[in-house]
């Protein structure tokens, strides 16, 4: 992976990433692809109308079916979904603690059993890389020990020590794998936790930030902390960092979220939430959300946003996607997500180029004012 | 609506109508759009990818919900769905018969209760093309009497003769109407009834043929009769109806259904199967169908069909759809249906260009032949 900033504003980050599959422009939003599409869009959705230059990949999820050995079959994840730019991976780890009725992690890792067939299956550092290798994802994230706020300081304490020991694990059996030239076009990012505790995300900061990552996650936020917190632990993280890596905030989060941590440092982010919103009726515009389900839009023949030129607002009516809604029609799946990817993706451009032009404060003000806030 | 007849080849016809909204060549399938959709498509993808130059809807869906109120408000069905080509809706009384818990029909019309929240409504002749005004299709469909199959003498013939009082009333409507501007580009065809008794249906066709209808359509088939008292019955009845207008088969069918028919004659089709059947794992290919959720498609990299050059066999992988219909991702829809639809208005494609060529009999033995029949 190569690596460079083209610029800063003050904490702010214009950054450029290049994988084997494509250049990243950052800050950049990966949306997710759980099972190797995202929910409602094809690969040419993604990569030719929406211009997606990354996506994410669950591994809990292929893991489970199809099964990473048939995504190998087809040459990974680029041969399977024919997507040709970036996959993220994850490391499984958070799916097999929130979707798995039976979940328990010790020191060697995670048992749990499949939401789809009740079947019994262990996730240690070593074997969520050797899945990763086998969905040949751009970048893969490392195993760790995750916690649900509020906890214990005990339960953080033993969550970062873990995190860390597996961090080892992984990228001491990575960097056999590369010698053996497995993985050799993949990046590894490690995941730093510690809750919203200060002290605790400055020992794992510490402690990963000081192995040969390919670049770094802030895990562990927006699981029901406020917004204030997880902005204030975003903050006070970010320094922690190197700056001549990727920063990546996991799982977040909401357009105002994605202006408050770019201007906090961070440069990657992904979320289901603007394709899980708009399946449904939420709906993104550069005014504030709007849903569609709402029968002041039956007769509304604008389109979504009046500032939007994604394919959905180009050819259909706001009255014509509350109809399709309200019938339950699959067709309005897919003409809301390119919407709202739409959106999210423009937002992380927008914000680029404010950037680069030393005028991000300006825009996050712009931003503010068309919501009325 | 201008009509003409390029080529025949027996009882098989090459024509071209056009309307208002575009030039069909027939012999012409047309996809159903229910509500205003072509269930997971949209209208870019109907008119640009897949070339369709005639689509349906449903009266009865479109009457209950928006109402044809709403659809008016947007300048009738092509402004609000945005599909540029034909539109042809039925008369909304086959739904009100198959859909409604309750229905019941009289001399005067059909009283009906809503499948979606239960209200009473009644479709008369006029009523149902004051809706079809209003929804502004190309051609409408007039209401007639249906009957289930097997069904007594006696029913049959009251269902013909029901049917005739109502086209006569239709198409009195229609002309004062049309007098008085309303409907001027709009096309009306009337249905012949019958069953499957070649007496009723030789009188059907004789009172219906004799009155100024655009067209005229064989109904009250594929309604679980066996499919060679079909093909018998279209073959006795596409010789009553007069050679220089369209002639419709409704609810047809099958891709063997389809060549069977338009050997006999038959110039236009709609069915539900290419879309309901993809969203069911069945796929179409030029040997026989697929079923897809099928075990030994996952390692399978070909696609769905080699002879089909369509959107989705372009792209992507029988493993691929396999895995995306397993895990009923909202993807598999829109990639199935476009699929299953190509094939359908191809194989309409490839039949016109055989019958242009004289060549039916032998392009119906190829056809038989790949299917290994």
């Amino acid at each position: 992976m190569e690596f460079q900033i083209d610029k800063t504003d003050g904490n702010a980050r214009a950054c450029t990433i290049k994988t084997a599959h494509s250049t990243i422009q950052t800050p950049v939003f990966m949306p997710v692809g759980t099972v190797g599409s995202v929910k409602s869009l094809d690969a040419v959705d993604m990569s030719e109308m929406l211009g997606a230059q990354i996506i994410l990949g669950n591994t809990y999820h292929l893991y489970l079916r199809p099964s990473d050995e048939v995504v190998k079959h087809f040459g990974g994840l680029h041969g399977f979904t024919k997507f040709p730019n970036s996959f993220l991976t994850d490391s499984g780890g958070f799916q097999a603690f929130s979707l798995s009725d039976i979940s328990k992690a010790d020191s060697n890792g995670i048992m749990f059993k499949s939401h789809i067939d009740g079947s019994t299956h262990y996730f240690t550092p070593e074997k969520v890389l050797d899945i990763q290798y086998n969905l040949n994802s751009d970048i893969m994230m490392i195993l760790d020990d995750l916690v649900a706020l509020p906890a214990t300081k005990e339960r953080i304490a033993l969550s970062i020590k873990r995190t860390t020991d597996w961090a080892k694990r992984a990228i001491t059996y990575h960097q056999e794998k590369q010698a053996q030239g497995i993985g050799k076009h993949q990046n590894i990012f490690a995941i730093i936790q510690g809750g919203t505790d200060k002290e605790f995300r400055h020992i794992s900061a510490n402690e990963l930030c000081a192995l040969p990552f390919d670049g770094f996650a802030i895990g562990g936020l927006s699981v029901g902390e406020s917004n204030a917190l997880m902005y204030e632990t975003v903050e006070y993280t970010t320094p922690l960092m190197p700056k001549e890596k990727p920063r990546y905030l996991m799982g977040v989060g909401t357009p105002e979220d994605l202006v408050e941590n770019v201007e906090r440092g961070v440069d990657m982010f992904d979320c289901v939430m603007p394709t899980r919103n708009a399946r449904n009726g939420s709906l993104f515009t550069s005014f504030g959300k709007i849903s569609i389900k709402n029968a002041k839009f039956q007769k509304d023949e604008s389109p979504l946003d009046p500032e939007c030129d994604c394919f959905t607002c180009k050819h259909y009516s706001r009255g014509y996607l509350h109809h399709l809604f309200r019938a339950k029609e699959l067709t309005y799946f897919r003409l809301a997500s390119i919407h709202n990817l739409h959106y999210y993706l423009t937002l992380m451009k927008q914000m680029r180029e404010a950037i680069l032009k030393g005028e991000f404060k300006a825009f996050k003000a712009e931003f503010y004012r068309k919501r009325g806030k």
